[in-house]
């Protein structure tokens, strides 16, 4: 026990350097907290936080006002008619495939779908098709293909699948799939949408019935300004009653959410946040225009492409770029010089290793600090243009 | 949109009122922070925070020292040969029974089970059989009653069950049943045993191999000093590649995690707050010590009494008092008299309306504050002694 306690000391000190650094981890620009939330966490980190006047209900606590975020704002922001908070988007996801296939069905992905959309599947033992894309450079999910596997999946299965999932955008290409015309596809066979939208949710508008979803997840941490993990998933009164169906013996508890979910830091910044992401969702269109300055202004060292459908309409992207491919064949970190030099200007958030393809995000940066990046990538392009002769 | 940021601006200011009272509630007493987890949590408190340095796997990352935690300290702490982080107790037991049984298995629980327990098996669709406790007043656990039910539960379905689980201790009455002896006669059918260590991991020394569990989930928040949700998850080599099995198509991704779980300030404050966890650890005896004069202390007031085993060996207790509950009767406030006569003495936590019967938990509380409380109980049934006549 002493050993342990003495090597267990350096856990007192964790810090994080990236916080000092202009980040273009996707993952990372959407989850920085609102000045809001920021100023009320050291009130609410303690464990269970949330639950001093809780009634056995997480989503019915009414101080903090819980109840009306829930069962009012997040479903009206969603476009649903009701909604949860739940640990994330991949866990909304279980819960959803949870509640509509038994071991053994089939489901339909878009085949840019998130790890966690398979694995998701995979745990609860239903076996996914995939709705093939386009391949490089766009990676374009073709809507009219979620037709073609359906009758596909019937005719081997001699069942339609249980469930399609559209993942809007995809967390590689930042590709937008038009989801109203998946979801009349899906709807057109009674099949149910389920709408992924990790990074859409809390980014841009998203409204669930609009887009002809019966599900739709987003994520905290990822997109709403929130301190994970936290998500929120949202459904239609039809499905209300199956996803969020309750235990035999403990009447008010919800199965899936195994009774309750998100309690503490993470669901109060998720409200306190809420506002901004609101006011944030408006400037939606400028966040896209900064993306492709972006993605215009790294064109201009030579080779370099934005892969996925252009011009991008997200912040996420995933740009090609040989130039940087070649330095690292002839330099003595390999693959690891970008991130190094990158660093040297400032700039962290790519992943290490990586010169070839990489994504990245101008998300909410302002436009002196995606010039800077730009100008980085730049520099470092010229700094090593003798390696590439 | 403009009605809803309009009607959202409230969750821009949303304090903790009970952050400024003694909490006597057992859910928030070990979940305080310690002093290192808080002095971070500003830095971490973002989205994604820990996830700046990822390669794929959550339990892996290098910076901060997640990998050295979750592989090396933690394993060593639960007693366990492998070890991860969840998103809280609850999502720990899920990932076992889930890992374990099919639909229609059976699992055996004790009767003291907390919801959570029993709700996680619905989900996964097994069905419960439960050891029964003694009832009013000790609600005991008798250990040989494993074995009978085991036997039981054999004769019935022409099985054993697929696990046993053992609530250690319970969370109404504190009660520590003897775990070693639960899985010693678990082990002589080959049953496997799930200890829930909500209540204790974190607080008392918990070895599950010295206490012959297979599994052992802890909570955090609960008992850990760390910002929910989040938890621990133990196992033996044995169960090692079952529960952690990982992805087939994602191969190094763990099914039953969904690729990862605790991705933020809830496993950063986890760890900054495991020295402190240590060291408190040692100190478990006085802390009992505190909450047997507590409960000395409450039986001055008529009537009064702890149940569970008595003497209690947890700081979580619960308490008859029926000279509240008649005035309580008598009182226009009814039930609702106690917390506003505590909380007018600058305590909360008891939950609001019950009189009869609550439970609470002095842990971490100094002795003057546990003065306090049991002298605002005291005054509160002097106030009203002339409603008892």
């Amino acid at each position: 026990m002493e050993n342990l306690i003495q090597q267990s000391q350096k856990f007192k000190d964790l810090h994080r350097e990236a916080a000092k650094y202009i980040n273009l981890n996707p993952l990372q620009r959407g989850g920085i907290l609102s000045d809001a939330a920021r100023k009320i966490i050291n009130e609410w980190a303690d464990g269970y936080s949330v639950c001093d006047y809780c009634d056995g209900c997480l989503d019915l606590i009414k101080k903090p006002p819980v109840e009306d975020f829930v069962h009012d704002k997040l479903p009206k922001f969603l476009g649903t008619d009701a909604a949860r908070v739940t640990n994330g988007a991949r866990e909304g996801k279980f819960a959803v495939i949870h509640s509509l296939c038994e071991k053994g069905d089939t489901v339909l992905f878009d085949s840019n779908a998130h790890y966690s959309s398979f694995v998701a599947a995979e745990r609860v033992g239903a076996k996914v098709v995939t709705v093939p894309n386009s391949e490089y450079p766009e990676f374009k999910i073709d809507e009219d293909f979620y037709a073609e596997k359906i009758e596909e999946i019937k005719k081997e299965t001699k069942k339609y699948p249980k469930l399609a999932l559209l993942t809007y955008p995809d967390g590689n290409y930042g590709n937008l799939a038009d989801a109203k015309k998946v979801g009349n596809i899906c709807h057109g066979y009674l099949v149910h949408l389920l709408l992924n939208g990790a990074y859409s949710v809390g980014r841009m508008p998203v409204n669930a019935k609009k887009l002809n979803a019966d599900f739709v997840v987003g994520s905290g941490h990822k997109s709403m300004a929130a301190s994970g993990p936290v998500g929120v998933l949202g459904t239609t009164s039809e499905y209300e009653d199956i996803l969020f169906r309750k235990s035999a013996k403990h009447k008010i508890k919800e199965i899936e959410l195994l009774g309750c979910t998100s309690r503490g830091l993470p669901i109060i910044t998720l409200m306190a946040s809420f506002p901004h992401v609101l006011e944030r969702i408006k400037r939606w269109d400028s966040e896209v225009a900064n993306a492709r300055w972006f993605l215009n202004k790294m064109s201009e060292i030579p080779g370099t492409k934005p892969l996925g459908v252009q011009p991008t309409e997200h912040d996420l992207n995933f740009i090609e770029t040989p130039a940087f491919y070649e330095i690292s064949k002839k330099h003595k970190k390999r693959g690891y010089f970008l991130q190094k030099e990158l660093k040297a200007r400032g700039i962290v958030g790519i992943k290490p290793g990586l010169t070839k393809f990489f994504k990245l995000s101008t998300y909410l940066l302002t436009m002196d600090e995606i010039k800077t990046a730009a100008d980085a990538f730049y520099e470092i392009y010229e700094k090593y243009g003798d390696l590439l002769e």
